[in-house]
């Protein structure tokens, strides 16, 4: 199973993403083309409190027109280490100090049209702080228990595919954590 | 909560997606730029056999240059009832009739710079069949049971999100199944 690159054409070049038009040969010999959107690598925390509670954040996203209820995420900055990127964003939206942080894997968004990866981390936290926002991100901070976690998911609650991923990955390893 | 679009330019259209570069106003008054990726409506499905197994693919995804394990998956043709794409998709991908459809929520994959939405679906199988792939795709089925599910995931084998968000929802209300 291979697709090998014959042609590439950046036809899109933005902020945060490019976009590439790729001709490729599939293991048939036949031509395919792949549309590719090109983004970073982001980060992900699912972060604890020491009463066992967990901080998510709400904000409103355009591209869904819609308030999303979403792990602590973001992207890291060029070349930046994940775990110096999971420490900002956590500081940024949240306010807390973190004690301790533990890599629950990677997540692919959109394997189909999109390279970003998202490294998604376990946080346990220590004593809040004040959030400092970035000034184009409004950003609210809700603390769930891991019940109320279930409850919203089971009422279509959470629909972002991010934050039900990263609760699968802290599901299937807490034990461990 | 909310962002009031200003300006939209289209500045990149494509197969199956396009590109709008969005000018907004946040509530504070404050503009910013809005980077989205247009994507239709998609569908994924978790499929369970007579005898408890579930059915996942494996196929080549180029932006990740890697073989990933996923659900049943595919985007609906314009217009198409969400409901029809599952029943087709996965006939096509794994050959198998569909004795019940039941669908488990939406998730959408990337919320910060992405429109889609996966609709997510279950299905109790009947018996097998021959599948029949698109002509530029070269998928492979595999038959696991939920504790080689819990297993993978663990070892950090399955990283497609849609796919991990989808085991979530299953999870969560597989006992009204």
């Amino acid at each position: 199973m291979y697709e090998k690159t014959v042609a590439r054409k950046t036809v899109y070049e933005g902020r945060i993403l490019n976009v590439d038009v790729l001709d490729v040969e599939l293991e048939t010999g036949r031509m395919s083309v792949r549309e590719i959107v090109r983004h970073g690598v982001a980060v992900a925390i699912i972060p604890r409190l020491p009463d066992g509670r967990f901080v998510f954040i709400r904000q409103f996203r355009k591209p869904v027109e819609r308030i999303c209820f979403e792990v602590v995420a973001g992207n890291c900055d060029p070349g930046e280490d994940p775990v110096v990127s999971a420490e900002r964003e956590l500081k940024e939206e949240t306010g807390y100090d973190i004690q301790r942080l533990e890599n629950l894997g990677s997540i692919f968004p959109s394997v189909g049209y999109c390279t970003e990866r998202i490294d998604i981390f376990f946080a346990e936290l220590g004593e809040a702080g004040a959030p400092s926002f970035d000034d184009d991100e409004r950003i609210e901070s809700v603390i769930v228990t891991e019940e109320e976690m279930g409850r919203m998911i089971r009422d279509g609650e959470i629909q972002d595919a991010k934050t039900l991923a990263a609760w699968m990955l802290y599901q299937t390893k807490k034990a461990e954590l």
